[in-house]
This record gives C-alpha cells, sequence and structure tokens, in this order.
C-alpha cells in the first residue's frame, strides 16, 4: 500500500497534537516532520506526554524540512504567520491550512475583520473552503483547502443546507453557539487558566466574533443575496465540543426533512428524529457531527441544534477528512474512530 | 435584639442547606426545627458534612414541629408536596415556599403545565409572587410568599423592566438559558451523575420549560397583553450559575438606560457599563445578580445578559430576602456574602 | 480475514459501552449480540447517543441470544450476576469476565471479601487472572478469563516486579490511589451525582477496599510468603483515569531498572526516565499505562507511580486485549487508539 | 466601634481577592488601600468582577499609600518581593504577609530552600509562624506574622500533636497530598490553562516541594530532634481544596483521642468520629478543617486525613485570624461564614 508523507507545521499547539492522534491509525499516512519552532530539538513527548507510545519524528524548525519528500503539510500555525509561510513552500506540495488565513474569498473582508491586508492574495484566490460536505469536487481538485473556523463549521451545518433550500426567513437568524475552553488553544492568557473557566460561564466577543465573516460570506453565497445572522458564543467550562442552538423562523418539520435529506449520505452527518437535541458529550474525540430539530411552541419557529468537537470536526478531524479528498485517498480514513464517552 | 424562629421543612435538599448556610449568618434569625421525613433523626452534619461546625437542631418529622413557636416557615418541598404540607400549617405562622406551587395565579395556568389540579386554590389566589424587586409591598403584606422559578427569575431581570417600558418587539424574545447541574436537586438521575454531566453541555426541556408558565403570567401583565418567548434552557457541567442569553429588537442604548435606571437603587442587581457581558463565576454563592447590554452589529437589535446564582438569588437567597420583608427587618440582613471566587 | 463474532453482555454499563466503542475499529471481530437485561428492545444509540453512527444489534434479553453462534462473550454484569450467568453458559463459548467474580483463587478469600460463598467454584478454580503482562501463556489456552480490578491492576503494574525481584522492602508499602468516577458505574448513588463529585475530593472505602484482596493474593503469590499493603483510594472529580502513588523502602535507581527491564518489550506498559512522574490525562482513552519512578529525599525510599484508564487498561481495553489472545489473534488489534488529550 | 484601617499589598491576586472577600464581612475592618503595582489604576471590579458591589479603593502602587493611616497591613506579594517591601514598611504598621519570605527561622534553611540570602535577617528572626492554633500567644504580641504553606498547614494539623504527644514512629511519616490548582495563584503557566488541568491528576515537585522546610522546621521543634518526612503534592482538577492524606504508625485510637483533646475547644478545627474521613467540597470557601482518623487493616498503622481551603484556612482566612489576634480582636470575627456546598 503507498504511504503519504505528511509534515505538520506548528506540531506544538492542540490542534497539531489532535493531527498526530488521528494520523497515528490512519491506515496510510505517515508521518515525516513535525515542526514547531519554539520547540525544535525536543521530543513530541517532552511537548504533549500522551503520544508518548508513537515513534515519531523530533520536533524541528520548518526551513530544516525537504519538501521534496513531503506529499501533503497541515499547517496548524497562527494566523498571519500561516500565509507568510505557506507562500514560501514549493509550489508541488499540497496543504491543508488550518489557520484562519484562507477561508475568505474576498480581500477586503479579510483586512476588514483580521486587521491587515491579506500577503498571498494569488493563494487566497486559489483556496477552497475546507467545508468537505459542501466543497467535496473542488477540495478534491484542490492544492490549497481552507479548514474552517470550529464554531463556523458548527453554524454552517445546522444552517447552509436551509439557506439553500430558503425554508427559513434569512432576516431573523440567532445563533447561540457555547464552546469548550481547548477551541482557544495553548496560549497563556489568564481567561484561560483553570481558577478562571471552571464553576463558570460567559459569552466573548459578543455580536463581533471572527467567524461571523465566514458566516457573512457562505450565508450570502448560498442564498444569492447578503445574509446577515446574530452570533453569539460562549465558553464552557469543558475542554472540547461546540454546541449551536439556532433560532429560525420556519415549520420544523420541513426543517427537519431538509436537514435529514441533505446529510442522508453522509458518513459523519447525523440528524437526530424530530424534537431531540444533542450533546457534546457524545460526540467527543471523534469526527462526527449530531444535529436536531425542534419545533418551538410558537408556530412558524424552530430551534435547530448542532454539535461537534472543535478540535476533531471543527479542525484537525475536517483536515484530515480534506486531506483524504486531495490525496485521493478514501474520505473517511483514520476518522472512524468513536467518540470517547464518558 | 430579637430573634426569630424559624423551621425548614425539607432540609435534606440542596435549597435547605443553603438556607442554613445564609442563616448561620444571619443577625437574627434562629433555626428552631429541620424537617426531613425520610432523614428525620439524623444530625445535619451526617445529611450535610459541610454544616457540622453549627449547632443545630436534630433533622425530624414535619409532624414533630410545633409550630406555635415558629415565626415563618421555609417549605423547601418538591412541588405538589408543597402545597399540601402548607394548606394544613396553621394560620398564624408565615410561609415562605421555594417550590413551583404558588408561583402561578391562574388555576387553569397550574393544571395545565404541572399536570393536576391545585390542592390550596385559596391559598394559590393569596400568594404573592417572590420576585422581590417587582412585587416588594405586597411581599411585605403577605403570608405566603411563593419563591420564583431559578431559571425564570435569571430571565424576568432581564426583561420585565423592558416589557413595562415597552422599549422591545415583544413579539421577537428569545431567551437562550444555561444553567448550572445544582438546579435540579439532589434526586438520583441517571442525567445527574458526574460521568454523564462533567466534560458535556446538552438543551433539555427545549421550548416546553415549566417556566415558560412564569414568563407568561409576568411579561403578560406588565404588558397588558398576552407575551410569549421562545425559551430553551441548557445544562452546564458545572454546579451553581444560570446565565440568560437574552435576543431581543429594541435599541440597545435605551434598553441599556432602562435597566440601569430601574435597577439603581438595587442592593443586589448590577447592570454592567454598556458593552460588556457577565460571568456565572461572579455571582457564585451570593445574592447577586449581574446584567449586560450589548448592541448586535445589526441595528435595532441587542443581546440582554443575566446572570445569578440558581442556589442563592434564584431560591435560598431570594427566600430569605423575602422573608426579611415579611417580618419586618432589613432587607439585606444576612445576604451581603461577597461570591466566592475562584 | 475471519471474524469473530462478539456477545456483550451488560451492554448498557459503562465497560460495555466501551468494548462497543473499541470493537468498532477492531479489525476482525463482530459484535452479533449486545445484552442488557432491563432496556432489552432499545437501540444502543437510545442508551449511548454516542455509538449512534455503529450499525449495531439492538439490545436483547441474555436467553434471547444464541450463543452456538458467539466465538466470544464479553460478560459486563455486576459481580454475583456474573457468577451464575457464566455459569449457565454453554462449555464451548469462550468468556473475558470484567467482574470481581473470578479474580480470586481461593474460595475462603472470596466469601470473606464478598460476603457469599461463590456458585461457580469449579469456573473460579479455572478461570485464569486477566492481567495480561503476567499471565500472558495462562490467558492464550483459557477459556475463561477473569479481568482485574481496575484500582488492582494499577498498583500490580507498580508493584509485582518489583516483589518478584524483591528489591523493596514487603513490609512497608503504601498505596495512595485515586481514581475518577467513571470507575463505579452508572448506578444511581448519591455519591456519584455532579454536584457530589464536581470541585471536590475524598478518600473512600478507606484500608478496606475489595481490591485489597487481589493485591493479598497477587503480592503473595510473587514474593512466596504473605504480603499485605495499605491501601487507600480517593475518588477524583473527573471521569477517567487511576493514578497510584506507591511508597516504598528500596532504591530508587534498582527500582526503576527492574520496572525498566520487566517492561521493556510491552507495546502498553511504559516506563518514564528516572525522576519523571506520569499524570491520567495522558492515557486517557487509551489502553497504555505510563509508569514512574522519583527517589524520595530520605535515602532507600522511593515514589513509585502508576496510572491508567479504568475503562481501558483497568476494564474494556484490558478484556480485548486478553480476548486477542483466547482467540489467537494479534495482541494489540483494536488497542491502537492514541489517548485523547486535551 | 471602633475600625482599623487595611491595607492589602498585592491585591490583583487571588489571595488579595479572598482577603477583600472575608473583610467585606468583617465586623470592624475597613480597607482603606489596595495595591497593585502592574494594575494600579484600575478598579477592583476590573480585576475581580465577583467585588463589584463593594465600595472599594481604586488600586495603587505601594508607594501611593499612607502608612500613617493603616493599622494592619496584609502582604499579599510573591516571597523574595514580600521582604523587600515590609522590610521598607514604617516600623510603626503591624504586618501580616501571606507570603513564603518570613516562615522559616533559619537563614540558612531559607538560603538552602528559597536559593537566595535573605534580604531582611532581623526580621526573619522577629517573625512569628502563622499557624494559630499553636502559636496564639506569640501572634498575640507579633508585629510580624508569616503565613504558614497552604499545604503545610494542612499536613501541620494533622501531625504536629501527634509528634508533641510522641504516639507516632517519627521515622515513618508519608504525608501525601492532593490540592487545588488555585493555590498556584493567577500566574501565566501552560501548567494551569483548564485544557492542562481538567479530567487529569498527577503529582508535582514529588519528594522536594518547599512545603518541606516548614515540615521540617515545626516537627523537629515539636519533638526536639531532626524529624524527617516523606512529602508528595499532587494536583487535582479543581480550583480550591487540599487533603493530606497521612500515613502513620501508632494506635490509632490514641491518635483519634490525642487530635480531639488538642482541637477539643478551637473554633476552626473539627476531629471527625473515629473511621470517618473528610473531604474538600465540605471546607470550601471557609476556614474551617475537618480531621479524620482511621485505623490501618494492619495493626499499629493509621492513616490520618486533614482537609481545609488552601485560599481561605490556607491563607487569607487564616491572615485574618492572625490579624485579628494582633489587632486585639476576636478571633473569629469575619471568618464564620459556612462553607459553600455544592
Amino acid at each position: 500500500m503507498t504511504t503519504q508523507n505528511i509534515a505538520i507545521l506548528g506540531a506544538s499547539g492542540y490542534t497539531g497534537a489532535e493531527l498526530v492522534r488521528l494520523i497515528a491509525t490512519h491506515p496510510t499516512m505517515r508521518i515525516s516532520a513535525l515542526a514547531a519552532d519554539r520547540k525544535a530539538g525536543l521530543t513530541m513527548a517532552e511537548v504533549f506526554p500522551h503520544l508518548r507510545h508513537l515513534d515519531l519524528p523530533h520536533l524541528c524548525r520548518i526551513e530544516e524540512i525537504d519538501f521534496g519528500a513531503v506529499d501533503l503539510v497541515f499547517c496548524a500555525l497562527p494566523h498571519a504567520t500561516s500565509q507568510v509561510v505557506i507562500r514560501d513552500l514549493p509550489r508541488g506540495v499540497k496543504v491543508v491550512d488550518l489557520s484562519a488565513d484562507f477561508r475568505l474569498r474576498d480581500p477586503a473582508a479579510y483586512e476588514s475583520w483580521y486587521g491587515q491586508p491579506h500577503a498571498a492574495l494569488d493563494l487566497q484566490a486559489e483556496a477552497v473552503y475546507g467545508l468537505t460536505e459542501f466543497y467535496r469536487d473542488e477540495i478534491r481538485a484542490a492544492r490549497l483547502v481552507a479548514g474552517t473556523g470550529c464554531n463556523a463549521a458548527t453554524g454552517l451545518y445546522a444552517l447552509l443546507p436551509l439557506v439553500e433550500a430558503a425554508v427559513i426567513d434569512l432576516d431573523d437568524i440567532v445563533i447561540d453557539l457555547k464552546t469548550g475552553v481547548s477551541g482557544a488553544g495553548r496560549s497563556l492568557k489568564e481567561g484561560l487558566l483553570h481558577s478562571e473557566v471552571s464553576e463558570g460561564f460567559h459569552a466573548y466577543n459578543v455580536a463581533k466574533h471572527r467567524h461571523l465573516a465566514e458566516f457573512d460570506q457562505e450565508f450570502s453565497k448560498a442564498a444569492g443575496s447578503r445574509v446577515e445572522v446574530t452570533f453569539v458564543p460562549h465558553l464552557l467550562p469543558q475542554n472540547r465540543g461546540i454546541l449551536a442552538t439556532v433560532y429560525v423562523k420556519g415549520e420544523a418539520a420541513q426543517i427537519h426533512e431538509t436537514l435529514a435529506a441533505r446529510y442522508a449520505g453522509e458518513p459523519f452527518l447525523h440528524v437526530l428524529p424530530m424534537g431531540e437535541s444533542p450533546a457534546t458529550r457524545h460526540v467527543r474525540g471523534s469526527n462526527h457531527v449530531h444535529l436536531g430539530v425542534v419545533a418551538d411552541r410558537r408556530p412558524g419557529r424552530a430551534i435547530v441544534f448542532s454539535t461537534l468537537d472543535n478540535l476533531t470536526k471543527g479542525s484537525s478531524g475536517q483536515a484530515i477528512q480534506n486531506a483524504n479528498l486531495v490525496l485521493g485517498l478514501e474520505e473517511t480514513a483514520g476518522l472512524t474512530l468513536a467518540p470517547l464517552f464518558p
């Protein structure tokens, strides 16, 4: 069986570690390089002891990697850094980026939301948005795939078929989203300390989170006209998992049918029976998405739920799913792990 | 200084223990009886070791209590039981009830939401709804105060002044609420086990939670016409704290001003500066409520936040606040504890 | 490739669900029956929504299973029940039991620790203790394997090689053990509620936990004389993971060498570099054990650490490892998942 | 009633906030200055929103404080900084220090454990060790009280009476201690992130934690000869609470009697009935200590448990208890709050 040589840039963060965890049981991918500039020289076991049992290359600097021997690069670097690094990679290497750098098609939107002009405009134009179930063909043909925001993916799975099918009022969409703390990464911020997060709950970036840019782009494209939603993310006292509670105007039964029909053949997207709602704990550590639809007591209104694991389907699992397509592999390869509960 | 003799019925539940915790530092209340039928004969230290240092009466059966020597009864029994027990108390004793039994004025609404006719209709008519800041005068004169639902209180504090002042669209109110698990009490249910709750998040009783009955009653009364909201509660992986995220149509600045003006003199209600949002951890264990208002990016829409501790301001602290009024004491007596953080 | 038909008895508990999770990616095992008497007729998705994506048989009653078509039974029933059910199975079927029923060789010890005479004495005599790395050959030849206690396994991995090699004082062994709450199963007990477990820590069954019987049996056998240890288990506010801190008298370097040499070829047992200590989070959801040795500041004393996931290597993962041996399969089949962190 | 003017140096850390929380309900103390150099100019509500309801001075720089108007200073600064700041305070002001700087009597021991010579040797000689129940008279007369280490206090309460009474073997004492994460303060370290702490458990500073210096000092003094213990601290996935499990050789009944007799009149120290063991959750947020004694199954051995809240009795509550003595107030003033459970 042919193996694919994989390099991970930014291997010392949580999405980097999650890539390694998943690739560890991927049937054909092989990790040939792990880059993490500030931790170059260390073993992965020193940075992530849970990967101690794996036979992995030492962490290195990006410039030490021989990209001629690499089939695909996962880039798990911070945004802004990512675009510069990817711009300078050899053209032959395929790239799945997990940062925010190539998600937006519109350079003006990028500059507006991220506060600086883009440094690789032609790549931005070329990149494919990595919401696999909606861009499968483009991803198969892509050289550069831009992983979605983890919050964005959660909301898009709930809403995109409904916008496409025009079964909801586009003017009154509210996305109340709750996310685990690992989505914020391993960075040293006071607000991420255990003492500050556990046994508590709050909203953040209220009505101005950058993933709004992805909602605007994808909903407007699907609707054929400008769509703006209300979006409030909250921080949960748990590590993994996002749940979006989406308030819409439309017929619950029609909404349920639309989602069920749209996702009928999908290996990772599961629409629960009408009236049931999902839980983050039931997708933890897996690439699965659980969706639910409940009718409001008020006619013509419904609540749609969507949940996924931010580190798996929300970033690293999605990245591997897309890499499988880019490399011509089975789309689900390495992603069949069941969720970990309890 | 005069002391008040207090009896607590249902002392082996969390709201019972919370009453004891608060009364322990109340300047004049004295616990003279603690009833818990199934645990009668035990000491409170055996049922709640955190109260070991207090000098408390043994748990007893309700019929063992000499109500002639009791000034006020806190009834922390399950709903349905509560109405029967209170009905049979001597008329002279004042009662603050923490159950759902006397919250609804309309017998038909009660029967519809709770599935059975009310067993004490005249008391139901007499009871005062315990949302202190809105029924202060009635509570002072009351013999029976009905504590609000903890979720209901959280949503009412955010919305009632806005409904009264008619500064929001009454047809498009969404209350997305998240609550800690202690609100469900100490009952043995699979869904309350640590393995089922921690590291996970989900909605429950979607669009059909019984606290909707309180929203309907209070909002309709304030508006002078039938008002129905959309309400979805979720279960947080933490013990204490409720945060409601309320989506409304209205001008954020006007909403903020309305709340700030309405609560200006209140000892326990605090409106944060415009644009800030609160966290459950910052009210934990206290009788305080933190409220915030943030403008949506879409003109004419706003998000209102409200947070309180379900066991304190949401039930036992509120009960003591109301008891203070009933007994002619300082309203804040025994309730000046600062929140516990972290 | 030949497949093995697997039946799981007691599929509605956590160890049952963990077996299904692991078998879901096992290369050749196939689940042909799932029994759970009280939940017979339900789907596994109704009992464990995280397994929704799998194609599984409905839950049934044990007597509905055609054991003639089953290659191996995992018995995840409560102790006492287990011995009766296994006694009545057809002799031809191989069994891996996860209960306490067949762990002890001595009928008197069983009766003393478990409070009743054993109902299947000949099976008790025949069963092999499932500590794979110490009973590998016997397990390969066994018809009935008795899974170890999860706490017992954690302590035995730290100590058994040291007792065998006589490098520690056998009279002064202290095992201070901390376990996650899922080890107590899905049973409805007040002490397992989230409100009672989270943000708190305590010891339980101090110096009298039943897993002491396994320590006594295995250490005494290894030493050739009666060995008794001090053993105190504690409950952690987390779902998965056991860490044992073991205090011994002996030379740390020699202890480290002994463990490292003993486990050198083992796929799941990893001895950390001298002076390092492990964390439960780094083995979560995996079949791996991390061991560490640190010298005390006082000469001739050392601390040995051992950690594993109670539901995986402590029960269901161990069970599959043993089943692989019983069935003549690769020992690590289905057990190569990396730990889930964070 | 006379009030005491209090200044807190280091008010932006957790022990500073805990001092404010407790003083908020102290009958006579009044906070007149809050210093936090890096946050000078901010309000306390900006740094600790849970204190929003209090009327407090703005945070300032130490040099802005008029110490002539201050009766007592709580110094909650990092060690090494603390000794320099306290050295330079006016001699007239009384000081309760919460750092490690004045705990050790022996300059050589200080230098050995903390890696540098002490900068205020005469103050070091003058300071009184703040274990209230053992140094009450000295504290009453002191100008400078050195708060104990939180881990040290937990172990000392369990053992000091036993060492004094010579009822245990001094050569075989093992302290296995578990602490919540708030003990590490609000500093930005990767190991304190929620993703790194929650759902996991591990040991740290094994057999070399600096609180060993306090054990050595106090046990040796009590015994009249050098005593060394084995001490291993672990980090719990919770914010507050320390539990020490202490393994000793001695008669359990005699040990229990010794502790019960020694602490009989103490307002904050509670010895549980023989055979019971305590839980951290039952002292959370309070100044209480719960102690328990259980006999091992092996004659002549016992396990002693001790639990307290690291931020309250382990630091800020203890500091206020000592300040009450220094100021001639009722020892329990401001410290009568019951624990917060759940």
